[in-house]
């Protein structure tokens, strides 16, 4: 489908170099190399493997018990791209000018070209052509094509590994909470090194952890350093693969053909089954396959690694996960790819020990409570005001469980894995949360809790978390009676009730909701209507994000949002609210949302198209879409923002094409096309059939690619889809 | 008028060593002198000078905007007590065995007695005397005298410093916030050293504070190496002098006659205007006695230093000055030495700027927010929900400037210190704060604020807060009013307006309160009712005190106090209580209060006995009197609790005596006498008068010792006091 789309930014030579390197950084969801300069050093040395860190000690001003003791930082591994390249009087070629960079989306293939100089000023060319292999994960290949400029003599090249680069900025003192911290525990050595490869090996003293790397020419008689002749011929080129193994055994080496082609094959059938298009406006469309190429690239395949933050682009927040899969990014490969949904899902179930252990610390003799920020499940957050007080993302797994299940009916997956994660959330729900009377009633409660918006901290009764829980009740009772029924082994297996069902059932009931009766709103929580609203007006530009430049006590006392937190809710069940409240709900929010966090405005985006306010909806997607392309945020340089990109899909998909699955578990779209464009068309797999969606303007055409007919709803009309193409006129917008 | 009152405990040889050293601590504000056995090492050296601190940087697990960035620690001294005994093998006595200790409360006079073991156990007895200069602050004298047991040679004393003890426990992973901190950045050296002198100086590298101090024997002969002969006689003793400068300039030397005279003036004169006494109750009243005597020990006395939370006695808490001083000491000072009180408060007066600029970090562009803990002004705090979120402290310095000014109508203070203070604070609380609507009410808030309980945090409108925050509002305004009639000059200076101070008194009268209208009580916060109610019964006790057992977020979701709170506020405003309600709010919050601070006890015994209730009064006063002797909070070692000390002058004099000082200026009192008690009797200064006040059953005398004649209520009558004595018969409790 994707055919020959391929990203090339303008002025790459006069570029952040650190925004390029995370922007053309090729990953395969088990190692992410950033397209480092080959020749000269970079802060961030580029390579990344998803799973592999290191602890360190977590020291606090003013600690308190059961505080997090260790931190988990993913570790910074010596660059693969790194050459040296010499004259014939070898003076090295130290000096490089990025010329141009693309990276092409249908296969993965990197190529860069740069200009070298030594200090003589003479400039030979070099291209590089890099891929990694997204099937047999261990190895990135990289190839260097050098061509005479002024300079015409023999060239040395030295592609022997490099163990300690220059650092940049790091270190214990950062007061961004953004970037990483610098480890003094990793071991780097060579273990075996012969003329025609090089093999390093790095170590964790704490994590004890190990990895090692080889590099190995592409020809059986490539030396890693050997001589090249620009005088008999103007152009040569040279190349290398480097492995990566993590487990004794034999190494298998792989040639950059087969890296290539595998490669090529992986992203022609990523594309086939989750390619989303854009027509009339080539930026856009280039953005949003952009944003989809990286998620892929940055996702744990296997049911043991993730999605951090940053992905494998580059070392910020430490290399954690967070809330962000399950909210941002999990949605996309539920309805695109099932089994990898399913895989980042596992890797939850597999924290689910150090989950029940932190629920313990907390004070709570059942259920569990998933890490608000790890690599490994354990939780490291060293605030818990922002992190353990969150605890909506226990609920937030549910709800990827529950989203996963309508859209798969995986029952092997609710017998192994889901509906144990059901249970232990919603046991943690039950025993931290309270009965409490309102107004005469009873109801069930949660206090001193975060919720999404990280301006606001520890309230009572935040909505998003409340409706949260209450979505995580509902699916462990619903889904809990499913298990019984199909599987009652299994149910038994589990040290569950009907009865325990029962009272998830009737707390789901009675949760309270704050509501603001002078709005016509859902609260945010049961006192943010008493604060002021930030002095929006008083507050300069170059103040934002507030968190880097005010106390958050100071911005906590205010009616001020980070980011998307009830109206997330709002899209996240809507079936919950009506036309006019969501309305009055988003305008509300919106005023007071500064969206310094990037998992804002896809959001807003979204709910926007939803309700028909095509312009803003627009407007939001613009900037959300392009966010990492146009340094947005201002940190590109420290890694994508990758629940950004996970969020620019969910834009398109629940927002401009208002899909949603009914809670009868029927799939429905009600389309809303922004009048820049000229339509949009995308693909998902839902219960084993992938369908084409496009829209145009007037006309929704719907095509069952593959799988059994099926119902459909398109603007709350019901139609049955069976092979042939579905063509539905709609009413203009 | 206190003679012979000694604090001498039970088997003092089986006692943790710790708990004495804090206990027989001597100090003189200026400096302390923890009882460390003088032959074996103790975990802490012992000595420590107010205000001489070392920075050290904090690191946090997270950081944000405006944290503090350096912490301050008080710094231990060599010990001044250590002696090196040898026998005439040059066998060293390096084991001490303690038989006895005394500390005389009417002189200040400390006296011991050690048994001395050499490796041959053969053994010598030796007793120490000390004493601290109460005039010339810088002198302790020292003196030991050796008696021969199995051992009759001579003996070789080496009184030389050592400059390097072995350390108990501290460092940076210390988990217990009460505990100190090691630090690496102190030089310690000898600066010059003869036979008869030795002089060290103490530097440290980031404050550049610098301090000397200088051993001399009493007489011009004594050598600090000497021999003296057990053989010829069976007693000898031998007498050093410490002596400290922390400025350039000649040593005048002192001598032990006159550190022991001084001394005992300076208590005969404190006990003169502070006496306070217990008949019928041995026990509690040393206790009471003991408690007077080291909260004066510990209170730095030149407009410069404070007191810390240990006072000099350990480095707990870093040496770091709270607001226990103005709620909890100051009191006492006030109504017994203004002029130290008035100290107390030019410390805080010379730390404004300090505070300014935090306001400023706080966003706040008038006003000043003095630090939550320090020793030189500068915020230190590294957890601000319980710290810069308790901004109440600046309303309790605002309270105490208002009791000292009604206590003594000292208008040159006023002048120079105090409504600049007030000024401030009343900006910072107006800034802070914020206009809302409340049931159509125009109404004055302040949110995402901690009160005193620190098991409460980050809540809305704390009722603590607000009262304090409305009092100096009111003060701001009155007090402003009195200046600008007084002394239009100097209030002109100040930048503040009529206008402003109309807005206080606006401010002070649309200010919030929180109400429970089920249990007719003022709620502690906006949502604290809402919570559900600590589960005490499945709280084991060695689970106490919660905050070491459990983590923040558990203990703040419930109803639980750490200590007195709302009824804290109920204490210092009795006006705004009347005796219903009361009783309802002391039932409600005792049952939820855990007593884990040592600042509750004595709250809740003064208002039970303001309450009449007896058995509560005496019991909370027994253990709060006595808490350090017997070690009630398990750290005694640490150093004593300060406000605790204070605390227990409160209970005595505002809590059984129930003095207040009524809105109209009144003194007034309404005694209520614990039946275990004969009576108790205690002395008060109050602009200008010095009254004795003796309560016995059914009697109250009053005898206005010094000073013209004033009128005084009692029991709700007021009485014109002359020189006679008065005597009012009053109904039976």
């Amino acid at each position: 489908m994707t055919k020959d789309i391929k990203l090339r930014l303008k002025d790459v030579s006069s570029s952040n170099p650190g925004n390029l390197e995370a922007v053309f950084s090729l990953g395969n969801g088990h190692f992410g190399v950033r397209a480092t300069n080959p020749i000269e050093s970079s802060a961030v040395e580029g390579t990344l493997v998803n799973g592999f860190f290191e602890y360190s000690p977590i020291t606090y001003g003013e600690a308190a018990a059961y505080y997090p003791k260790r931190n988990e930082t993913i570790v910074s591994l010596p660059n693969l791209r790194k050459i040296r390249v010499f004259d014939d009087g070898h003076g090295e070629f130290t000096h490089s000018k990025l010329v141009d960079m693309q990276l092409d989306l249908s296969n993965g293939k990197l190529v860069e070209e740069y200009e070298l100089s030594n200090d003589k000023k003479q400039t030979i060319k070099m291209n590089v052509t890099s891929a990694i292999d997204q099937r047999e994960v261990h190895f990135y290949g990289i190839e260097y094509a050098f061509e005479a400029e002024t300079y015409k003599g023999d060239i040395y090249i030295d592609k022997n590994f490099v163990l300690e680069e220059a650092k940049g900025e790091t270190g214990d003192d950062i007061d961004d909470p953004r970037k990483t911290r610098e480890l003094k525990s990793i071991k780097r050595e060579v273990v075996a090194t012969d003329d025609l490869s090089q093999t390093i090996a790095i170590s964790t003293a704490e994590s004890k952890q190990r990895i090692e790397i080889t590099a190995y020419g592409f020809n059986d008689e490539s030396h890693l350093s050997t001589k090249l002749s620009l005088a008999d011929e103007p152009k040569v080129s040279y190349g290398f693969i480097v492995g990566e193994k993590n487990e004794k055994g034999d190494f298998a080496k792989e040639d950059f053909a087969t890296i290539k082609e595998n490669s090529a094959s992986f992203w022609h059938d990523t594309w086939q089954n989750g390619e989303v298009s854009i027509a009339g406006n080539d930026e856009l469309n280039l953005a949003l396959h952009y944003n989809i190429f990286q998620l892929n690239q940055a996702t744990g395949r296997d049911g043991k690694t993730n999605i951090a933050a940053k992905g494998l682009t580059g070392p910020g927040y430490e290399g954690h996960t967070f809330w962000d899969t399950e909210m941002y990014m999990i949605p996309y490969f539920i309805y695109t790819n099932p089994e990898i949904a399913k895989k980042l899902l596992v890797y939850r179930y597999n924290t689910l020990d150090f989950a029940r252990t932190r629920a313990r610390e907390l004070g709570v003799n059942q259920g569990a409570l998933f890490a608000w920020r790890s690599i490994n499940g354990e939780e490291t957050s060293a605030y818990y005001p922002a992190s353990t007080a969150a605890y909506h993302l226990d609920g937030d797994i549910a709800y990827a469980i529950g989203n996963y299940y309508q859209a798969t009916h995986d029952m092997e997956f609710l017998k192994d894995y889901g509906f144990e994660m059901l249970l232990e959330t919603a046991r943690f729900f039950r025993e931290f949360g309270t009965w409490a009377k309102k107004d005469g009633k009873t109801v069930f409660e949660f206090h001193t809790v975060t919720g999404p918006d990280e301006y606001t901290a520890m309230v009572d009764n935040n909505y998003f978390t409340n409706r949260m829980a209450q979505n995580n009740f509902n699916l462990a009772y619903k889904l809990g009676l499913v298990l019984m029924e199909k599987n009652p082994e299994a149910f038994g297996k589990l040290g569950v009730s009907i009865e325990e069902l029962e009272v998830f059932k009737d707390i789901a009931e009675k949760i309270y909701f704050p509501f603001n009766d002078e709005y016509q709103i859902n609260a945010q929580d049961d006192t943010f209507f008493s604060k002021a609203i930030w002095p929006f007006d008083e507050t300069p530009k170059d103040k934002y994000p507030l968190l880097l430049h005010y106390h958050p006590l100071n911005i906590y006392r205010y009616q001020v949002n980070k980011q998307a937190d009830t109206v997330l809710a709002d899209l996240l069940f809507p079936e919950t609210i009506d036309d006019d409240q969501l309305s009055r709900e988003f305008d509300y929010y919106e005023k007071i949302t500064t969206h310094d966090s990037s998992l804002s405005r896809s959001i807003f985006s979204a709910l926007a198209a939803r309700m028909g306010d095509m312009k803003k909806a627009y407007s939001y997607f613009s900037d959300t879409v392009r966010m990492d392309l146009t340094d947005l945020q201002g940190n590109t340089e420290d890694g994508l923002h990758l629940a950004n990109l996970g969020g620019s899909w969910l834009s398109v998909v629940q927002g401009f094409a208002g899909m949603q699955v009914t809670s009868a578990g029927e799939l429905k779209i009600i389309p809303h096309l922004p009048i820049e464009w000229d339509g949009f068309e995308f693909r998902i797999v839902f219960n084993g059939r992938l369908l084409n969606i496009n829209i145009i303007d007037g006309k929704t055409t719907i095509k069952l690619v593959d799988g059994q007919p099926m119902n459909i709803i398109v603007d709350n009309k019901s139609y049955k889809l069976e092979k042939a193409t579905l063509e539905i006129l709609s009413k203009g917008e």
